[in-house]
């Protein structure tokens, strides 16, 4: 089966067309030089939900072109679609966290500030990067879709930009996350910045309707709980 | 209370006696001239399963002398003792996930090396890094003990140094693992190398008792497979 073993693409509009594909500048130079691949060898490419088997004709550094050999379905979504609320975090923190919550399923991701944040910017060209890293993420764990990333929020705003049940990790809550299958369908879970949340962002939070829980009485770094519990609420949701 | 912001140190023995804290060289540094604090200042000290307030009375870069105010059990260990088996991953990786899984509440650690393992030995210095990693977590986690950390195994020796049910996190598994409460009081978790586990050393697990589960349809690195595995783990048996 040349789906299981083959490279995975996202790939643009246009790329597939009439059973053929043409695959442009980056994604050649990866299949020439990275991939090494040649004339015969075989690479998926991911649009619109669908997972297209090509067998490749040509390769070069600019251009690849292939037949279309197969097509189905794209599998691997977690039943759960679950926002996740990320502060910005120094240095190449995020995108580590961006990295890991990609492979574990994490629908979207919205990336905030809040009163204790330190980094307090998003750059065009760190989001350049936060997108390159979740679309090669979302290859490598074979899935059928590319995290969306939000533009940047202030905390007050957040609670506009959540989809479903919000769930707010913070290491003073009373009530703990509890084991169980999600009953919504969708979910936003929100984690604080290194210094953590204040009070009154907590009462902002409560006010919009979310629900303040810890992860444990152990103190979790940001990266860390985000990683952690994104994967109990996706686990739960399939298991 | 002192005791919930106070800076906390896990210390050797000897330092605790008769009432009072003699505080050496490594830490008395950290109290001076990182966490800036002196005379009338708190810390609390972790030893053989006690937290101890101490009010700081002198504070030298190369010693700290102080008394002993306050005195209980230390708590925050997770009702399940997690045995995490860590492939030794490239450059710092292995830190990464020894900051974070310390953080969640291993409780043991069995570094190994396996058929396609890429790097292949534990120097004193790296494990030097990696007590120092797993200490300084496990204060920031406000735990009440570190992970051991074992020594290097090969994968046949790596069973005899486990406890408890032994679970192989294998992509290629047909079984999910299960949510649920952990019915033993100690489990180990087993995580493959970047290049995974080969067909015969997952026979030679089955063949010692492991259970193989994959951990979803999505394709993890090793790195966020051992954090994900040990939240679930831990969340399970607490939750």
């Amino acid at each position: 089966v040349p789906a299981l073993s083959a490279h995975r693409f996202f790939v643009g509009p246009g790329v597939i067309s009439d059973g053929r594909a043409v695959i442009g500048a980056d994604q050649a130079r990866q299949i020439a030089t990275v991939l090494r691949l040649g004339p015969g060898d075989t690479v998926v490419l991911l649009r619109d939900g669908l997972e297209h088997d090509v067998r490749l004709e040509t390769v070069g550094r600019d251009r690849a072109e292939g037949v279309v050999t197969g097509r189905r379905p794209a599998a691997n979504e977690p039943r759960l679609r679950l926002t996740l609320a990320l502060p910005l975090l120094r240095g190449d923190r995020s995108e580590e966290v961006l990295e890991a919550v990609t492979q574990l399923g994490v629908s979207r991701v919205v990336p905030f500030t809040s009163e204790r944040s330190v980094a307090r910017e998003l750059s065009r060209a760190k989001r350049e990067r936060w997108e390159r890293v979740t679309r090669e993420s979302a290859e490598t764990a074979r899935r059928a879709s590319v995290p969306e990333i939000h533009e940047l929020c202030s905390w007050p705003d957040l609670f506009g930009s959540l989809e479903g049940p919000a769930i707010v990790a913070w290491e003073e809550a009373e009530t703990s996350l509890r084991i169980g299958p999600v009953a919504a369908d969708r979910a936003s879970l929100i984690v604080g910045p290194e210094g953590g949340l204040t009070g009154s962002e907590i009462d902002l939070a409560r006010e919009r309707g979310a629900e303040i829980v810890s992860l444990g009485p152990r103190t979790l770094r940001s990266e860390t709980a985000a990683i952690a519990a994104v994967a109990m609420l996706i686990g739960w949701s399939e298991g």
